[in-house]
């Protein structure tokens, strides 16, 4: 669903990654992240889909919640095994949201 | 596929939505406005996918580039039909991408 942010300035962590084929453990770690974000400081909200490319937007109070959860066990677990199993591809941009618009 | 952007600052624009069920002219609509935005000024790529929710996520050079295309005749029809037709829900949002990491 498209996540209730509140009014910006606010910040966005835009993650894209392609998969390979590896699917050991993928969708479990995904529901224990999905969990653990939810009780990060700071945290707004997230919204992601995957077909050929997958993208999360996270959306953040500010830099310094965004370095909080960076170091987070079960993140840096994550991270991990993602780039040595589960992705083929990926980058991560962070973005200080300006404006938004339920209409444009 | 990950759109090789340059190195930051340049601007994101966060498309996330969910669908009806009117599919009429919607993915030729994809199609036409996919090529049309190619030869925008400004434009740096894309990104998107579609399950439950969708999210499209162009980069551009900078706010006027963004502005430009938002007055795109094309581009103005698609909103306008997609207000009317296409989306439930949607909301657009306008970041500053500050950083970027192939690895983080």
């Amino acid at each position: 669903m498209i996540a209730e942010t509140p009014k910006p300035p606010y910040y966005a962590v835009i993650f894209t990654s392609t998969r390979t084929e590896v699917v050991e453990n993928y969708k479990e770690m995904n529901e224990a992240i999905e969990e653990a974000v939810k009780d990060a400081d700071g945290f707004l909200g997230v919204e992601a889909c995957r077909e050929e490319v997958g993208i999360s937007v996270s959306y953040w109070k500010d830099l310094e919640s965004i370095r909080k959860w960076k170091n987070n066990p079960l993140h840096s677990l994550a991270k991990e095994k993602g780039k040595s199993a589960w992705f083929a591809t990926f980058k991560t941009r962070i973005a200080k949201v300006e404006m938004d618009y339920d209409f444009l």
